[in-house]
C-alpha cells in the first residue's frame, strides 16, 4: 500500500533528508511479509539531499548508516552502536524508512557522497558496507580462495566488496547470467550443480538468502574453516550441526558494515555496482517496484523519488 | 557384549600398552548406540604402561592423544593432525580402543604420566585436554565471566579446565549435587530454572550434551558474543539461527585438545578431577560399567583393568 504519511518532523539531532533514489533490498520484501512486525515506511538503501537547515551538511548529498544507537551505552561509545539495545534501524525497526519523499535521519548516521559518485552508485553504499564487513571476519586477510554461495544481490555485492579487497573469490550460484556479472569482477564462478568441492574451502560466505544455505556451506567448508553467515532467515530450520564440533568449524554472523568505508571504496571508482540494476520505478509505483523486486531472479530494483533533485531545486546538486 | 579380541599386534610406529584404568565417556555410550558406525573395542580415556619393547617409553606410564594422523598431510605437519583426513581415532574411528587388557597406540600419540600423578587423575587427561581446548577459542583470555551450560561430565571437566586458567566461570545446570562440585572449583553456579540472564554473556560454552544446548546458548549470549560448542549431537535438529546474523554471533566448534598440556596441568596438582568419579568396575564387568555410566545423572565411571599393574608385574611401575 502506498500511503500518505505525515511530513517527517526531525527531532533534536536529526536531519530532514529529501530522498533522491532508493534501492529495494530483500529485507524490505521480508518486512512486507511481516518480518520483525515492522509497520510504516520501509527503505534503508537511499541517496538524498539534506534540507537547507543551516547545518554543515545542508544541501549536501548523503547516504546513511541505518543503525542509530542511543549514543550512551558501551556499544555506542566503544564500537559502532550497531548492537545498541535501544537502537532504531531505518525502515526496519522503530524508525520510518526512506521509501518516501522525505525522511528524518540522525545526523550522526549521515555520510556525505563525494561529488564524483553518481546517485546510482552511491545508493549501493549500504549493501556494499555489509559486503565489506565480511572482511572483518577474515583475520589476516585469507590467502586462500573464498567461496561465496549465492549469486543474488547479496552474493554479488559481497563479491564486489571482496574482489575490491583483492581476494580470490569463487562464486557458486544457480544463474549463468548472474554468474557472468560476478565473473566481470574477476571472480571465478561455478554453477552450483557443477561445484563438487566438498569440504575444501577454508572460508565460505553464505549469501544465498536461503534457509538451506548453511547446510550447503557446511558441506563445502573444510575442517577448522570459517562460515560467514550473511543470510538472515527467520524461524527455525532443520540443520545438522554435528560437523561444527567434529570439524571445529567457526560460524560467524555478519550484518551491517561501515557505510563511510563503503563510500570511500565507491569513491575510488574501483567498484561498479550498476550492472546489478535490473529496473527502476518512480515513487508513485513503489508497490510495483516491490513486486518487481520480489520476482524470482530479479536483481536490484531502484525507486526514483526525485532523481533530478526537483525536491530541493538546487542546481548545485544536479550532477 | 564383552568379547575376546585377538591380541593387538602393534604396527611399525605403534606401542603395545598394558591398560590400567579406563574412563567411560558419553561418546562411548553413543558409539554403543551406533554413532559413527564404530564396531570393535571402545575406550579412549585410559592410563596404561608401555610394554617392555626396548623403546624410550618401555615400562613407562602413559596416556594418549586419541587422534592419530597420517603424519604427511598439511594438518599433520603444520598443526596437530586432529583434522587429518586419514586419521584414526582411538576407540572411535578406525582403531580399537583401550577398554581391553592391551591396546596398540601410535608412539607419537603417547604422553608420559609424571610419577606424582596417580592413575585416577591421569585418566582424566584426555577429557581435560578437551576442556582446556576451549581456551584456544577465547582470544586474549576473557576478562568477563564465562557461562558454562551443563553440569555433567563435559561441563564439570570444562569448568575444572577454565577455573585452572583463572577464568571467572558461571556454571548453569540442573543438578544441585553436581553444581556443588563445580562450586568447589570456585565457579559460581546457578540452577537452570533460576538463571534468567538473557543475552548477557559474552562467552557461553555449550557443554550440555543435549540437542537443545545451542538454543539455550543462543538465548544467553549477547550481541557479538561467542558460543563454544562442545556438544556433539548427531542428526538434524530444529534451531533458529536468525540471531546469529542479527546479533553477529560467533559459534565455534571445539573437540579434542592437547593431552600433553592437560597432563602438565594435572602435574601441577591444581586440578583434582577425582570428585567426578562416581563408580568403578573391573574389566570383566565392562558392560555393567557402560550401563552404569548410561544411567541418568551418573558422572565418571572408571573401569579397572590392571590397577595394581599385575599385567606387567614390574614393581618399578607400582606407585
Amino acid at each position: 500500500v502506498v500511503a500518505d504519511f505525515p511530513e517527517p518532523d526531525p527531532c533534536e539531532g536529526e536531519a530532514l533528508v529529501h530522498v533522491r533514489v532508493v534501492g529495494i533490498c530483500d529485507t524490505d520484501l521480508q518486512l512486507a511479509r511481516g518480518y520483525m512486525g515492522f509497520r510504516g515506511v520501509p527503505g534503508h538503501e537511499f541517496v538524498g539531499v539534506v534540507a537547507d537547515d543551516g547545518s554543515d551538511l545542508a544541501g549536501r548529498r548523503v547516504v546513511a548508516d541505518i543503525n542509530a544507537g542511543c549514543g550512551a551505552c558501551d556499544d555506542c561509545r566503544e564500537r559502532d552502536g550497531h548492537h545498541c539495545r535501544s537502537r532504531t534501524v531505518l525502515g526496519i525497526a522503530g524508525r520510518p524508512g526512506a521509501l518516501a519523499e522525505r525522511v528524518a535521519v540522525p545526523r550522526t548516521c549521515l555520510v556525505e557522497v563525494p561529488s564524483g559518485v553518481p546517485d546510482d552508485i552511491a545508493v549501493f553504499a549500504e549493501p556494499l558496507a555489509a559486503g565489506l564487513h565480511v572482511l572483518d571476519e577474515l583475520p589476516g586477510g585469507p590467502s586462500e580462495p573464498l567461496v561465496v554461495l549465492g549469486d543474488g544481490k547479496l552474493g554479488l555485492v559481497t563479491t564486489l566488496a571482496l574482489r575490491a579487497a583483492g581476494l580470490d573469490v569463487h562464486v557458486v550460484g544457480h544463474h549463468p547470467e548472474k554468474l557472468a556479472l560476478a565473473a566481470r569482477t574477476g571472480a571465478r564462478t561455478s554453477l552450483a550443480r557443477d561445484h563438487d568441492g566438498p569440504h575444501e574451502a577454508a572460508f565460505v560466505v553464505d549469501a544465498t538468502g536461503s534457509p538451506t544455505g548453511l547446510t550447503v556451506a557446511l558441506s563445502r567448508v573444510r575442517a577448522r574453516g570459517t562460515i560467514v553467515l550473511k543470510t538472515t532467515v527467520a524461524g527455525t530450520h532443520d540443520v545438522d550441526l554435528s560437523g561444527v564440533v567434529v570439524d571445529e568449524l567457526r560460524i560467524v554472523g555478519s550484518r551491517c558494515g561501515d557505510v563511510a568505508r563503503a563510500m570511500a571504496e565507491l569513491a575510488t571508482g574501483r567498484i561498479d555496482p550498476t550492472p546489478l540494476v535490473a529496473a527502476r520505478h518512480p515513487l508513485r509505483e513503489a508497490c510495483a517496484a516491490l513486486e518487481h523486486a520480489a520476482r524470482r531472479g530479479v536483481l536490484k530494483v531502484l525507486v526514483d523519488v526525485a532523481p533530478q533533485c526537483a525536491a530541493t531545486g538546487e542546481s548545485a546538486l544536479s550532477e
